[in-house]
């Protein structure tokens, strides 16, 4: 029983995986600073043993074996998903992953503390040794799949996706995004909008994040909620931790973080149980992934419906206000307006940040682009694209987003991918729950999560992502349904 | 260079240990229920992982080159652990090391849950199965060290210790305790203590806690404080995790448990820096652990000079009261009644409630005792030792420990040894410093702290437990000291 002996041998890859994952998620939100160096010496330790498992010599065998059995589609499925991460794993050096780890390790824990200083100096070095073990690693797995280092980068975040297939996509957007962000800005201007006025202590904001999770479906018996520099959504699928981090002066950006990290929360939490050790029952890449905060965040909680369910709550936990309102709240929270940061970006503005991130570091793995000139080529970008002068400030300008440090090159294209399917998928969700306004309203998420469980959660890999969005709804991915939504959203009146 | 393969490949060892380290600190402290199934496998893959790291068929062989080669001191020593670990480790098999895990994993996590309702019908057969491995292991070890099984288990808590030193130094506490019980009551009665007037809240209780930690020179860059059901000291020597759990009628329980959690995370923090990584930079033994953790608890912070020192900060937390003078504090702090819990019992019963458990966990490996009757063995024993009766409370019984659910078997006689290694410490100690109250009294732990980390602390185990007690003291382990200081706590008027 080969299938068997693949299987046994991705639990234990499983449950390593399991404990790499709460220890990261520890270093995020636990650790004090002194344990910092013996941390990334830990954890390079698991990714190299890791790596060593996933290369362990007898899985080639054991996969041409297994062919021969008779299996079943689930097992099948399996068998592809183990053959792709075998042939990943055995073309990067086991020096190589030492290297990276603890590279990432250093730069990561690093930026924690030189972004607040906005201390370039200090980092970019710590972000060039990142950069240079990527590269390597990029040039190691392009040539193994025989494709552009860079696709062989984003491959690992979302399957089969590459530079020729998002350089079209990202250029529709940039076709009509600058237009639609200045029509949005200008039919805000008049519209009385009230702003927040603060403080909103940490404690009842989180409070409400608590609430609002519960009635959104995140399951508690399986997960919890957290402070941390980032937010991010990790864990394992029975306990899934995500974060948020407070701003007192305003709530939005926590709340709107919980709620986007919810809905990467029960996607995670809604995989099929039955396969959570084995690869086959892992989430569909990044872009799906993503798909499920945005149309969490996006498509549901930031609609005019989502806010006469949660208007009631705000109140409940800040007091009575006209900017507490439900139809102020829902104007803040669809308020465009360019800015520095990425993740407190409206819909609009958001694809912006994440194409002048592609195109950077598209160019730092192509070698066109050193990191000692990220920050002058990133405030060009941002002064094309949004008007916004980032010069001296690379605290909220390149060094705001752990992505890199962290080793993920190829993330970002992800989450505007995401954005996408979000809208592609809410479009099918709204013909098959034509309600589903009054259901929000009530703070009833049940129907939606129902499809979302059949569409996409329950599925596992056992279809690619792509087949799963045209099961879903009945087309390719495309960049209308979208486009559609936020011509809705931001440029006619009412939703 | 063989020595430099086994330090590498303890290097390994201990990096895997710092993971699962991490995890198992996580599991009592945030993991929620529905975590606990996934986290009970992944920490079973990981403890037959670092077995099979421990048995390593190479292993043998490093030693005996590495014998021929030329070392120093703290690398000769680091040979001997190598071996003792290795002898060890090879002695059981990895299905009963995975079976033990999983059986702890189940026993431990259901123990959170069947203590507070009671539940000893649900609980027994899953302590049953961890008591039947624990056997199992005892009996493999036995075999292989030529010792009896009982001893095998205490040698992995307490280095070269048996039953038989054990039973004479218990024997000889047992000839005056009672006596010293008895009168110490006695000397209680008229003497006027005001009780705690609550509720104390949790949040000024950690306040006050991470105060009294800073002041007892916890390392905070190095490790933190949190809750749990059962306090503990987890995590790594350079990121510390101890825990503590709040009574709202009481605070002392907390704090006291705070203060002996810092004693054991102070002896963590001050290991040998150079050696963490290796055998030879472990702490030595659990006695001269509790050792640590009962000289802050018992000899230093229940004095009445610590108490002239916390009193004004412990005022400062909960408002100025008589209960909350510096004396009545101090009373409060050594005030003798025996009670069913060991965490919460005073120096001079202690000893009472870990020979009761030694002598049920001795019998429960020789078999002569099995886990249905331990109820109404604990029960006997508790009332021919402190005249309590526990029929029908299991809870705070015979499940109020999370040492045999988590298997822990030979561990409760350091507890007492620790006591004994306390008070015989602090006396040579109290020779070294001769102002050591007026040092308490101002909150200045700094000599004591460094007379402990020239003899205990910064040896890691270059030397053997008892080496290090009979160069820091003068004499072997004797009974003496704590007799003497039992006497002058509480049989004699003032200290």
């Amino acid at each position: 029983m080969s299938y068997r002996q693949l299987t046994d041998h991705y639990r234990r890859i499983a449950h390593i995986q399991h404990v790499a994952a709460v220890t990261a998620w520890d270093e995020a939100v636990n650790m004090p600073p002194g344990g910092e160096a013996a941390r990334g010496q830990a954890m390079a330790t698991v990714a190299v043993l890791l790596h060593e498992l996933q290369t362990d010599a007898r899985l080639e065998g054991w996969l041409q074996s297994a062919d021969q059995e008779a299996l079943g589609t689930w097992e099948r499925a399996n068998l592809v998903q183990i053959r792709r991460a075998l042939r990943r794993a055995t073309a990067v050096a086991p020096d190589l992953v030492q290297a990276l780890s603890l590279a990432t390790s250093r730069c990561e824990q690093a930026w924690r503390k030189l972004r607040p200083t906005n201390d370039w100096e200090t980092f970019a070095p710590l972000l060039d040794e990142v950069i240079a073990r990527t590269r390597e690693v990029a040039q190691a797995l392009g040539e193994r799949l025989g494709v552009d280092p860079y696709d062989a980068l984003v491959d690992e975040h979302e399957p089969g996706m590459t530079a020729a297939k998002i350089d079209p996509i990202f250029a529709e957007l940039a076709s009509f995004l600058p237009d639609y962000i200045q029509r949005g800005c200008e039919r805000q201007t008049g519209v009385d909008v009230l702003p927040l006025q603060g403080p909103f202590s940490p404690a009842a904001q989180r409070d409400l994040g608590l609430q609002l999770m519960r009635a959104c479906g995140f399951d508690f018996n399986h997960g919890r909620l957290d402070r941390s520099h980032h937010p991010f959504c990790g864990g394992t699928p029975t306990d899934v931790r995500i974060t948020t981090r407070y701003d007192e002066t305003d709530f939005l950006p926590a709340l709107m973080g919980v709620l986007h990290e919810t809905g990467h929360a029960k996607y995670e939490q809604g995989l099929p149980r039955g396969w959570l050790e084995q690869p086959v029952g892992h989430a569909l890449g990044m872009a799906m992934h993503e798909s499920q905060s945005l149309l969490a965040e996006m498509q549901l909680c930031r609609s005019a419906a989502f806010w006469r369910f949660a208007g009631p709550l705000v109140r409940q936990a800040f007091g009575t206000s006209d900017a507490l309102s439900d139809r102020n709240l829902a104007a803040l929270a669809t308020r465009v307006a360019p800015g520095k940061i990425r993740v407190d970006a409206d819909e609009l503005t958001y694809p912006c940040h994440v194409i002048l991130r592609y195109e950077i570091e598209k160019e730092l793995i192509a070698g066109t682009l050193t990191v000692a000139d990220i920050p002058e080529r990133w405030d060009e970008a941002m002064r094309d694209s949004l008007g916004i002068d980032t010069r001296g400030d690379v605290r909220d300008g390149c060094m705001q987003d752990v992505h890199w440090p962290a080793g993920a090159v190829g993330y970002f294209p992800t989450y505007t991918l995401g954005a996408l399917i979000a809208a592609q998928l809410a479009a099918a969700m709204n013909e098959a729950i034509p309600d589903i306004d009054e259901r929000l309203a009530q703070g009833d998420f049940a129907p939606m999560d129902a499809w979302l469980r059949q569409n996409v959660w329950s599925r596992g890999r056992v279809v690619s992502a792509q087949t799963a969005l045209e099961q879903a709804t009945g087309s390719e991915l495309s960049v209308e349904p979208f486009r559609a939504h936020l011509a809705r959203r931001y440029l006619h009146d009412g939703e």
